[in-house]
């Protein structure tokens, strides 16, 4: 007789086995041993179960992270994040269906805008979306903003609404790719999100699921994005473009600058004035020249022979004469959006409290540090810093100056919104993202370069 | 007005502050930028205090694990281990009092007999003691198969209970090194023990606490050790000892083979059956080696001017003439031990059922896997796979051969004892564990260096 009896965990062969293998793959995988492609395969579908615990997966996570993965070990977590998942089949549609992703930033709302635009060219799209992870925003979490819009479709809604409308966003659905979508949220609030083959597998595994017929990915470089050094975004841009070709999903990228924030708008219902605004013809800098670029190889990848300036010359038109504005309003009201919400955005979500950052002194912004910009909405609650944390829509930031322009002594620089949260330490973060200088400034392009 | 509103986690400074730091402390970590000292004491403060999950802290750790310490983190993550924790004063004792600590490793019996062979020999010793880390064994989950025997004395019993009986072994403190106490079990199910930064913080952390007059460290090498290679093994002695020293500890230490199992017994009970035949005379080989040359140096330790015939001469006489065996019972009944479980260890935990191990070849054992040997333990309940199983103190291995063995077709090599689990799984994994060769084999020393 054992003075403590054996308790059940400890003698379940199932959960025993199950953390065995993967404490022994992380120690293996820190020790630089290859992990075999049906270990990972097991420590994923473990995970998807919950047959192991959340401190298990995350070190596994961030031991992947540290070491790295190669072809086979990448090919098969993909593999991994797709088992058991369903797939869709827009070949219903009848027409080509386009994707688009991007890596992330702060003040990205390319998304909200580059869908309705190429819809409202006549070309569809399928977009699923997902929530922010690090300190850059989530499509999902912005449309949440909106009142009664529809976010989770089922399966069989998907199909009508892209014959119908013309474009469909639904939140990532987790029966697509059960393996991603246990770990994303995990990766999210662990600080294992920069890492080329997590968010390689992560990506690509979506878009199989999804499988459309042509996937243009905005791979972001810069301090504000998930990989910061421009080598290392090329290769995990690189890595995505032969991953995803190895699932037989043709697809073209551009290599974006996030050295700054992207749009002046970083937070929810913020951004999605912004993206409403932009499709009204207010053509912000930066913002405006990537959702041009990342229009262009949309339309292209569907019709490899339409001209730069034939693409080009479709996606000023339907900005301009307000069919893109247009879709998205039409979109999001077939997905149960209340039309008023989107006709007079003041209906959005907004906070209750304002705080104005000011320039200490004048000169030209040299620098506005995303990342710094980014914590600050995490800290009044426009993103997540736990696992479980529920997002205040209305909290963010607005930017006043890009890099580049002048500023006088007292000139406002930024404006952040807010209801709750640690607002002294989110003001103290957002004056030191902004550098002043006295010198002329490299104004760094939206795009970098295309795939 | 926000859709969803703002949740209590995402918006309290204090949470939230305390997720921001661990997040970035992984991601700079990982991308090999050295922590500040004020980061890692923050870091750990907020995992006790519980501001941090679990999962949080499982991905610092390991990504710590992978990217190594410098001596100024190093240093800090002591201090850390350290912070608020409560210091024993055994200067109360009034004679220099003794301290050892093994890295751990598979039937390793010998903090149960070289404890009382010192206090035998008159020089007190304080030992405060763990649970099993990874498939190696602890000395607390071996002691707890005693009925009776109390191991979470209070602090003023400690220095009675060293001036009375001349030893004391007792669970370590979790009020003496708060930081290390809550991170050590998330480090034994999480694969990240392997480290030789959180191996030295951990273990000297604890022994700065205590803070005895001499320490004895036996750090093991081979397979079946923590730190398997032999040159990263004198590092973590080399590191342990620089640490210690600079915490005014003075250590000595040995290097010992764990390149097979220590001892026959593999398993809590196992373990104290084993300890009271050695103390009574049966000097199984390996097992006796070591501990006698530890002895040596706790003898000497307090005492440096003793030559080693002299110190070996009062360890071989306490063990002849029972003193040693004595004092292990006496120390046992003054901590509440049932007095007939040690004059009869036949009361002592038993498991169920056994399964034999035999040779299906002839020939000469060339090597034993200790982790193999180990991980069959853990899956018969013996060990944990998960932080909050329970032991089955009854279960474990004997292992009838060791590495230079002549064995016959048939002959018993192991026996697995058990009364749950996966049984199926413990004996193949103990089958594989013998390598049987034709040739003559190395049969590794005991000590391999002293320091």
């Amino acid at each position: 007789m054992s003075p403590t009896p054996a308790g059940e965990r400890a003698t379940d062969p199932v959960t025993a086995r199950s953390s065995a293998r993967v404490i022994e793959a992380t120690d293996r995988k820190r020790r630089g041993v290859a992990l075999e492609p049906a270990e990972i395969e097991g420590v994923v579908a473990d995970y998807v179960a919950g047959r192991i615990p959340g401190y298990q997966m995350s070190a596994w996570l961030a031991t992947v992270a540290c070491r790295g993965m190669s072809t086979t070990e990448l090919t098969a977590l993909t593999r991994a994040y797709l088992r058991d998942g369903r797939r869709l089949d827009l070949g219903a549609v009848g027409v080509p269906v386009v994707d688009k992703h991007s890596t992330g930033g702060v003040g990205d709302t390319t998304t909200l805008i580059v869908v309705p635009i190429v819809a409202a060219c006549g070309v569809p799209v399928a977009k699923m979306t997902g929530r922010a992870l690090g300190f850059a925003g989530g499509t999902l979490d912005k449309l949440e903003a909106i009142p009664g819009l529809r976010l989770h479709l089922a399966a069989d809604e998907l199909v009508p609404m892209i014959r119908t409308v013309g474009m469909v966003i639904t939140g990532q659905s987790a029966d697509l790719t059960p393996g991603d979508g246990a770990t994303y949220a995990l990766r999210d609030v662990t600080g294992t999100v920069e890492s080329i083959p997590l968010i390689a597998a992560s990506i690509i595994s979506k878009k199989v699921a999804v499988h459309a017929d042509g996937l243009v990915l905005d791979v972001k470089t810069g301090a504000g994005a998930l990989i910061p050094d421009q080598s290392d975004a090329v290769l995990l841009t690189e890595t995505m473009i032969a991953l995803a070709a190895s699932f037989g999903l043709p697809t073209r990228a551009v290599l974006s600058d996030m050295s700054q924030p992207l749009g002046p708008a970083v937070g929810n219902a913020l951004e999605i004035r912004q993206a409403l605004a932009l499709l009204g013809g207010q053509r912000s800098p930066g913002l405006w020249e990537l959702c041009a670029a990342i229009s262009r190889l949309m339309l292209q990848s569907v019709d490899p022979e339409l001209s730069d300036e034939a693409a080009d010359a479709m996606v000023d038109r339907v900005v301009t004469d307000g069919s893109a504005r247009e879709m998205f309003v039409r979109w999001a009201v077939a997905q149960g959006a209340d039309p008023a919400a989107l006709t007079d955005p003041g209906r959005l979500p907004t906070a209750r409290r304002r705080h104005v950052v000011t320039a200490t002194d004048s000169g030209v912004v040299s620098g506005i540090e995303p990342r710094s910009v980014g914590r600050a909405t995490l800290l009044v609650g426009a993103g997540r810093l736990t696992q479980d944390a529920a997002l205040d829509h209305g909290a963010g930031v607005v930017l006043h100056r890009r890099v580049g322009d002048r500023v006088g002594r007292g000139d406002v620089l930024a404006e952040l919104h807010y209801d709750d949260g640690d607002a002294d330490a989110a003001v103290a973060l957002l004056a030191g993202a902004f550098v002043i200088g006295d010198g002329t400034v490299a104004v760094p392009p939206a795009v970098h370069r295309v795939f």
